[in-house]
């Protein structure tokens, strides 16, 4: 059973995978990146991962078989576990549980397609109405406080497969970046009576020089403080707290915005590594008046060292108007 | 100029380093790490940095000149600038200021060692009064908040040249990763009435599970909910808020765990990319009784992606006490 413990002067929690445990001579050859062979989620595969949860399928069709377009499987090495009790306790000073929670794998197309965006429209929109899907239904399971989908692109980013996928993982508490990001954007709401990410999107859209795309509903730009070059972030222009509250009206235009922002990306940085991160309010909130659900993407151009680890500090050697800018002048 | 600008969010603080800026195309080939075939650290190559600040020198030799043997030089390509005034103010609902402090590079020898485990203890002691000193040095700067003293070593951990060297940024702000140990430590201490820092090193000795060395004065243990596979923690077992406070009569003692506690992981991880970072406490705090400094050495074995840039959690797959196991088997 993975543990979670909590680093006591940060509250930072820790998942310790003592089932996937390694040992510690693993490390010495791993970091080779291994150009696999066989992939697991290619059509024809199925029996090589555990048994799907969902999937969208040809009618007729039989679950883990062929004739999917978007499948979900468990993940075959979970971070956690879905079944048991939390079973909180202290070790010493020390805080822990058990690592329960979910960890499932969306993946995108049967095909062994590397980017999302070799996807027509309306197939992103069904994987986005998977990721939403998949949120609903974990929510309500009372033992679990937040869920985070994402997306890892590229060795660098920390992909293990190639073929195009995301994750969404539950954890039963509510993550310490969400924390800040609540607590940040709720100062601010009881001084100002207003949205800081309806504030942001609106001066973005005002001055221009840091916006990537600005559709009906949607927005995108590099935020004004980005820790990467060419961070770039999604967010709805009309205030929402969360993401999995999604009406089915507005899934297209999602699902163009997003693609149509990674195809920039692809285009001005060569296919980088990257990752995107679907933000979104607590299981436990609804309806919050001070938080924005928002998409961050980051492509992995620069190297995390010491100063970042130490530091919580960012060296961006882009500035982000540069960003926008070069990224006008991308036709896609 | 280079810019700090805050993430009205978060708080986060990011150098946007505009002198430095690169070009979005610069990004696309330089994932690939050059073998430099010229050193500008190298003995004899005095001249191709920028002029010494400081050098532990045989008498008689002249400074930009050979005879050192710890040298201390500006960064040729600083995240900060030393000269003019901080400026802040807003830009629209977004706060910055100039980035004004220091970024100094400190070479440990003049030979081409990748590994500050090459030099001889006398000589690792030297490397540690020379980041006191410089510490102390800087500290005197009233428009200064905090100085942060780490190493990269190997391409993964973001060190851009092989030779053995440290840096020394100051920044006019506490960073955020200080202001989160700070909280939680003085939050702790209220409640309890003792630094929380003593009470883990109190229990890490008594159980010996994470330990890695237990000197007279230092101890080095994996902590109970480490970020990363190996990540190890040196702490003066005596209470003591302010790295750059460290006396004479104990820098010896330093010198000899920081050193042993290297050739352990170098030896059992087959010289792993790592950072080491040293957390003291602000510039303008003095002999905090919540707050104690500390080295984080942390082997960059796992990549960082989506799940952790999002969240804040990370995913361990090994157990403190796993690594702790492995490492009493290494003879160094």
């Amino acid at each position: 059973m993975p543990e979670l413990r909590k680093d006591p002067i940060t509250g930072r929690w820790v998942i310790i995978a003592t089932d996937r445990a390694k040992r510690p001579t693993d490390f010495i050859t791993e970091n080779q990146p291994v150009k696999a062979s066989f992939c697991p989620f290619c059509e024809g595969n199925e029996d090589k991962t555990p048994p799907e949860i969902f999937a969208f399928r040809k009618s007729g069709t039989l679950p883990n078989t062929k004739g999917w377009d978007v499948r979900v499987v468990p993940n075959k090495f979970p971070a956690l576990r879905i079944e048991g009790d939390l079973a909180k306790r202290g070790e010493g000073i020390y805080d822990k549980m058990n690592g329960i929670g979910a960890h499932e794998v969306i993946i995108e197309t049967p095909r062994h397609d590397i980017s999302l965006t070799a996807l027509d429209d309306g197939h992103v929109q069904n994987v986005i109405r998977t990721y939403r899907d998949r949120l609903r239904d974990l929510k309500k399971d009372k033992r679990f406080g937040y869920g985070m989908l994402f997306k890892n692109v590229g060795v660098a980013a920390g992909a293990s497969l190639e073929h195009t996928h995301s994750q969404l993982i539950v954890t039963p508490v509510v993550p310490k970046a969400v924390i800040e990001e609540m607590r940040g954007s709720e100062a601010f709401f009881n001084y100002r009576g207003r949205c800081i990410y309806c504030d942001m999107i609106r001066q973005e859209i005002e001055t221009e020089d840091r916006l990537v795309f600005n559709h009906n509903k949607f927005v995108a730009f590099h935020p004004y403080a980005p820790r990467f070059p060419f961070e770039t972030w999604i967010l709805p222009k009309y205030h929402a707290s969360h993401f999995e509250d999604l009406p089915d009206s507005d899934m297209e235009e999602l699902a163009v915005i997003l693609k149509r922002t990674l195809l920039k990306l692809e285009k001005a940085l060569d296919y980088p590594p990257y990752n995107y991160i679907i933000h979104t309010g607590p299981f436990d909130k609804a309806n919050m008046n001070y938080y924005h659900w928002h998409i961050e993407i980051i492509p992995r151009l620069t190297k995390v060292a010491g100063f970042e680890w130490g530091t919580g500090f960012y060296i961006n050697p882009v500035p982000p108007e540069n960003a926008a800018q070069f990224l006008r002048e991308i036709k896609i």
